[in-house]
């Protein structure tokens, strides 16, 4: 009896010294001392402290990220669509009449900015023509390889190097402290999941985009499931709380965008009772990485500047909030 | 040193009791012993043995469960369907027109057999009438109601405590052995989220099922969820392989039934590489629950009793092997 007593002791002790250690810790190194910083450290603290009013239960506390151009980088443009002209030009063989047909046509011949003047319909035409015809096998194999191998053409870097690494560090935050982190993005779902677990510690299940329909059938007895060139739900705007909805089932407490895109995400969150907290990452560093927002061809930020100001949402400032961007960075 | 040295050694001995503890009771106890109970352990100690060639990573223990007739009741018909009636009862003062329009007059002069002569389509009318219309939180709020104050008709009890006790000790038994279980069922999944974690541990991120269209709009300056009267998708047969890819983006390593619309589900898990699962529940006790199979008009089980043969499924009686059939039997 006392013997286990003392055990007991010794097992509460060794939780106080790991929680005292953990907190002594800075849990996100990589920002710089501000109201960025604290904004963030704040709201983690007030919804994880039991005798706070904000205080949420761990099953509440639910994340989600937009991915391009919040967990990593979409500029010159969205990686995804590097990895469509890639897959484009890697069936060209099998399809020779692109060779007479746009947007194929200039995309082959590499003038990507003639390939892309057909707006929407060529970059969907891209997509489809890129992204189904096969098993939904295939297509995570074909992922993995590109990732494995591509490089961006600017930092010569894999696409999945140029992650930020302080939003690395708020997703582990996060998940130590036991929210669920999700992706809610505007890239395709079966785009992210063959690398995000491995990138982010997001796993499959908790990731959330676009996608094309699906099919599933018996081929030559074995059950596959088909990617139909067809676009079934575009996790954008609008799409973002409708994706939340469908996938998570229940509202975030705290989201993180850097475009317009997410501004009904942001209003989404935000509109729940209790502590909310939604933060806009705004590219202010054309040195370290680029510099845009309400102009941008790409990651548009414009109403969503003002809806921010507007609701006290959080924007920070990559050239003054970030010491550093990539992981890469840190070697 | 010394001291710490102590207290470590305590932890480790701590850790052991309670893991020689947790091995020494029975995890199924409501389960009779024999070759379905032993199918079920067998596998989860071979695919949670680190020294095993079947040894699963937890990232990759995913389990689904289909719900109606399989974690809870479904005769005499669907749980969902008495919900529909009393909502459509609810919801009559508002319709007059209803009166005369089939299939709801005859819903509201109590003569469900008329109303649901037309099949599918009368069905879907009625769903579509009950299921729509309102937000996501409204919507969220009537199933709790509902949920709180309905009683199944023979049983005279609320539907929810019609779940099946040995398959919530299956649901924690997984997920003590770190599987993360999800629901994949043809019933409405805004339906089932509102109460799945309570009853069945499963939290609404988990919970795969049919939908309605719903879409994004501010309304009156708050941001809402609209439940538009339009089937969005269909997760039965064919529908569960491509409800299960969607959601939880690979592929589950176990899988629990009971209906040939769980056959594509059981086909897409066990056709995956290394040690797969899959369970049917069948419908065997007349006296404690419904005795049904190849004939029945609800949870018809026909194919997928042969193939569950051909493949070496495990068909599970529950005459003989289920001591209890609900948790208030317990009591």
């Amino acid at each position: 009896m006392r013997k286990c007593k003392v055990l007991l002791l010794g097992f509460i002790f060794l939780g106080f010294a790991q929680l005292a250690s953990a907190q002594g810790d800075d849990p996100l190194p990589s920002w710089n001392e501000g109201d960025t910083k604290q904004s963030i450290i704040q709201f983690v603290e007030k919804v994880t402290n039991k005798d706070s009013a904000d205080f949420v239960l761990p099953a509440e506390r639910i994340a989600t990220f937009d991915n391009d151009g919040c967990l990593w980088s979409e500029q010159p443009m969205y990686f995804q669509l590097f990895f469509a002209i890639d897959r484009v030009k890697a069936l060209a063989p099998q399809h020779p009449e692109w060779k007479n047909k746009e947007p194929f046509a200039s995309l082959l011949k590499g003038d990507v900015k003639a390939a892309l003047a057909g707006g929407e319909k060529a970059i969907l035409e891209i997509v489809m023509a890129s992204h189904a015809g096969n098993t939904t096998e295939e297509f995570e194999q074909i992922v993995k390889d590109w990732v494995a191998t591509a490089k961006h053409p600017t930092t010569k870097r894999h696409y999945t190097e140029m992650v930020y690494q302080p939003m690395l560090e708020v997703l582990n935050y996060l998940r130590a402290n036991d929210f669920k982190t999700f992706i809610v993005s505007g890239g395709g779902i079966e785009f992210m999941r063959p690398w995000t677990e491995a990138v982010y510690g997001i796993p499959p299940e908790q990731v959330v985009g676009s996608s094309v329909k699906t099919k599933f059938e018996i081929r030559d007895g074995k059950p596959v499931i088909v990617r139909l060139p067809e676009l079934s739900f575009m996790d954008d705007n609008v799409g973002k709380p409708v994706g939340i909805n469908q996938h998570i089932g229940r509202r975030p407490i705290a989201s993180f965008g850097n475009s317009d895109g997410d501004l009904q995400m942001h209003q989404w969150t935000t509109a729940g009772d209790g502590a909310r907290f939604s933060l806009y990452v705004h590219h202010t560093d054309a040195e370290r990485e680029w510099a845009y927002d309400r102009d941008s061809h790409i990651g548009k930020l414009d109403k969503g500047l003002d809806e921010a100001k507007k609701n006290g949402w959080t924007v920070m400032d990559m050239k003054k909030d970030w010491k550093v961007i990539y992981p890469y960075e840190l070697k």
